[in-house]
């Protein structure tokens, strides 16, 4: 049978806390004291409280993911398909959301390091070279953010906004408001890049904004006194807002202004009109940065992953 | 200059990694080599990689949060109410999702309760006897369940029923669906009690359901058929899959039939018709969850807050 932390504590006359302390605190016990617990624990064969497995190899058989924003009905299926991942190869996923702020995001990395085998790290918005430096201490693997020699899971924005451009442009529009999202976001400058290469069109760009249905709303006036014909939007929380906000000036959607969103969410779904997006595989991605992790341990590879264009109802001919 | 655990290191010659397996798994450590490494952070007063405030309180300063479904509206406004008021005391919210699944949440709860110093369990899907069990390894506080002596932040669902119900019945409506939630759902069986008690009304049950659109797109069909004109669903989700079931079947909300969802989630307020529903105080609850937990460590407190009826557009007159 194997050896309990009250044999230990019997062994060297003390008490079990002070064996319990031996081992998660080992500098707040006195060190003749702590000799002595090691030593019986080593005659003994005792391992403290943790799975035996994890004391073996190691591990703590936990991953830590981050997202930017768990309002944004983007994140979820992304984390559900990572834990239901990660849960197949016996791990638990802790979920920690940085409410957008750089800096909260330094802590919580900070923190999960210390309890978790690895971190996923989607749609950050540190700079490279802070989520560099934390590198160093737990693996990462990144999503939507390519960074060199760090693996990383991207779905593949540019193709998606090429996709949308091309939709509108066989459409008839020419003059098309690029609503963006916030500073740091790599998909924002993915999106402005291809739409800068796409010939032919009159762009108008507008920027930063919050990633959500508020930004949206707040940027709607600008967008409807800019001439524009059609918007592509960060994502279709923006592109919703915006639509709120249109209707309230009572422009309708797609007649007078086409609207196109990004990611593919439940809301957008049941939108009047439904909305046309760029689907993002954030299911796929959630599965593969779980892979990639656990495969690499923090080696160096780059997945990029395909998205689609959704054509529903909120895109339309441009008016003469 | 507080030393490094490099300077520890460098002092008895040994690689980094040595110093930290020294903390984190000492048995993993030849017993010599430990002793040495010991001794080293002992004289250069060096303190392994917590902050020094958990190591004086033995606190982790973190708490984990349990929802049965991430990729439910209701739970991210919960989740980061919870997470706002924790970080103002200090705190960090690790967020765990159960999938609806009973075992799974067991695992979860044993899994956190070594990280966390406390865990908030949102609509559990556990016996009251096992959460009791868990509770006796760390505390709870318990969000949307009443388990004696545990403390627990409720919301008054039987208060929300009553009003959508009398605001049927008003609307001349005596034959309601009742489209109930999952199996070990108090929210549930809260609105069933309620509904039971109401005199006048003419009551059709179903259920269980799963609590998702999905599931209230599986069960359209059979409310139709029962000859109701009213439906009271478990959620907004439930609600917004059987309204577009309905539609397929061509059964205009509120028309034909009126549906009142629970929750108040942004899908919600963007479909068309925008659902009527009872606000579920979510952000509140997220917040009290925190100050409960962190002002009792898991002593007895229930806090019962109010719920309120929004009403829009998909209810209406009773056909004649």
């Amino acid at each position: 049978m194997a050896a309990t932390i009250k044999d230990v504590a019997r062994a060297c006359g003390v008490h079990v806390s002070t064996v319990s302390r031996t081992f998660s605190a080992p500098h707040l016990v006195n060190p003749a004291t702590r000799s002595r617990v090691l030593a019986a624990a080593d005659d003994l064969g005792y391992r403290p409280n943790r799975a035996a497995r994890a004391l073996t190899t190691g591990r703590t058989y936990n991953m830590g993911l981050i997202v930017a924003d768990i309002a944004n009905p983007f994140f979820p299926p992304l984390i559900k398909a990572a834990q239901a991942q990660a849960r197949g190869r016996d791990y638990h996923v802790f979920v920690a959301d940085t409410d957008e702020d750089p800096r909260v995001e330094e802590e919580l990395i900070r923190t999960l390091t210390k309890q978790v085998d690895g971190v996923l790290l989607c749609s950050p918005r540190l700079s490279n070279r802070m989520i560099e430096r934390l590198a160093e201490d737990v693996p990462f693997v990144v999503v939507n953010r390519r960074i060199k020699g760090m693996p990383a899971v991207l779905m593949n924005v540019a193709q998606g906004a090429k996709l949308a451009l091309d939709h509108l442009a066989g459409l008839g529009h020419r003059k098309i408001a690029l609503v963006s999202g916030p500073i740091g976001s790599w998909t924002s400058n993915e999106m402005q890049g291809v739409a800068a290469e796409t010939p032919g069109l009159d762009l108008v760009f507008f920027g930063p904004n919050q990633p959500t249905e508020t930004g949206g709303l707040a940027v709607a006036a600008d967008v409807a006194a800019c001439g524009a014909t059609a918007v592509l939007a960060y994502n279709d929380l923006v592109a919703l807002g915006l639509i709120e906000g249109l209707a309230a000036m009572e422009i309708g959607v797609p007649d007078q202004i086409s609207v196109v969103g990004f990611d593919d969410i439940l809301p957008g779904r049941l939108n009047r009109p439904k909305l046309t997006t760029v689907a993002m595989p954030a299911v796929a991605a959630g599965r593969m940065a779980v892979d990639l992790l656990l495969q690499s341990g923090g080696e160096g590879a780059t997945v990029t992953l395909d998205t689609a264009l959704i054509v529903r109802e909120s895109t339309g001919r441009a008016q003469k």
